[in-house]
């Protein structure tokens, strides 16, 4: 099933939501209850999942519009550097890569873990502010993400499946240069409007998260494009790594990192700037587009 | 005014308290009116404190459970590494700083920000767990936090403090095999319980935190003692800095570093163990207490 969180008629709704006949049902009127929003959904799924039977017209998608599937987290979202091979090399090779002296360790060894706010967070087709006066380098990063449906600590890898609620989409948008003066990654991460997601979460049970495609285009140029099957850690080696000793909580989200084909990785660097329209899909889940304001 | 959060009869409140003089006074009745939290607090504070009139006897200490000021922050804690001079370099010196390579860039040219999970945080006397089969290199960092009033995004060094409500305590309990391991410190930082705060807050207009010392124990030894005099970049440079292109939302926390005599620090290093009890301390603040279980 497909989670999308809507606005519609001045509301704030979850709704399910078919991409290819372009409808939505507001889950509420599914259930005959109500909803507070995805993260309700994600604690009671167990319990009414049975219950949603998509009937009837729906609404047409042109007259909602689409927000972030959790348009706000609960605590920042855990996100993956370097997670892909061919981009840890372009990245340990760029001169910015503060986690790395050369190309001996340009590929971790470990997972490595930082965080963007939460309030980074905006949905399909919002703008991304340009931070003028502060960064010149502002890149994007298309990326699966796994949102937390059972919560836990200490989660074996093989376990780890069990935890995951569903997969959507995220641009983690970058501002290399502020990445690399202040070594930990969280401010040159976080601005403002710097974490689109979407356009929706497709729940576990039909998706299978080890060979999607995920792709960038800027204005209409392919950037990155890529299978997942090329994590240097999968899913299971990054769950039970986040949970090592830090309980993870329904609705948490973990980024699993983004390919090779940023801006950075370019002769010379291709950096977005205002105007720039970033589209960012993985294939199963959907595509979302953000323009540079 | 020094606020703290407490457990009364089963119940959270917010209490004004007076440590010299052992005792709370619940908000709800200073004011006759609800008060959800500190948070709540930090919200009103401009129109209700001129009405917090401490009056009357109010409760005995030993009758009520200190709560973490903010038991659960709105999101991850803002932390900042390597930020007193003495620990720069200690720390560069120790083989575990994945933020520099040697002695020349020990001291950093900007401040460095990492972030703490909101759920890392305990009160005075709650117990540390030690992360058995995790991690063997548990270490203490005594600081300085301040808690955002107002907030606001590009927030100028000279307007910072206007931003500041109050200060509290935090130790930032860190488990240093895995902050190097992952490079990113956020998982060697964000280990369940290992955020100690309090054991209360000061409110701004009572501190000048310029000239405070802060200090830790490890079972009655004292290992940390500095002032923040000493601090390489100091609360407006921090404020500003971490606002630049990301909007600081009230409530939220930033701690300013720790100095030297963290347990890395000694050679052979000196770590926590179960049944060791910690103790950090900032004069003008207070002083709170936790065992390792």
């Amino acid at each position: 099933m497909k989670f999308a969180t809507i606005q519609l008629d001045g509301r704030r709704a979850v709704a399910v939501i078919d991409p290819d006949k372009e409808r939505v049902w507001p889950l509420e009127s599914l259930l005959g209850e109500p909803v507070d929003d995805l993260l309700d959904v994600i604690h009671r799924y167990d319990e009414i999942k049975g219950r949603i039977n998509v009937e009837g017209e729906g609404i047409g998608l042109s007259r909602v519009r689409l927000e972030a599937p959790i348009p706000r987290p609960a605590r920042n979202i855990f996100c993956v550097g370097k997670n892909y091979h061919d981009h840890a090399r372009e990245f340990a090779g760029s001169g910015y890569d503060s986690s790395a002296t050369g190309a001996a360790d340009a590929v971790p060894a470990l997972p490595i873990f930082f965080t963007k706010v939460p309030e980074s967070v905006i949905g399909p087709d919002e703008a991304i502010l340009y931070p003028r006066g502060i960064s010149e380098q502002i890149d994007y990063e298309v990326e699966l993400a796994l949102v937390i449906g059972k919560g836990g600590k200490n989660i074996a890898p093989e376990d780890a499946y069990r935890h995951v609620w569903g997969y959507t989409v995220i641009n983690d948008v970058t501002a290399r240069d502020v990445q690399k003066r202040h070594k930990q990654w969280l401010l040159g991460k976080s601005f403002d409007t710097f974490c689109p997601m979407g356009p929706w979460v497709v729940t576990a049970d039909e998706l299978d998260p080890t060979d999607l495609q995920v792709k960038t285009w800027v204005n209409g140029e392919l950037r990155q494009n890529a299978s997942t099957r090329d994590l240097i850690f999968d899913i299971p080696t990054l769950v039970a790594t986040a949970s090592a000793g830090i309980t993870l909580y329904p609705g948490d989200i973990i980024a699993t990192g983004t390919p090779a084909g940023v801006g950075l990785g370019f002769s010379p660097p291709k950096f977005l700037f205002p105007g720039d329209r970033v589209t960012v899909e993985v294939s199963g889940i959907g595509a979302l587009s953000n323009t540079l304001a």
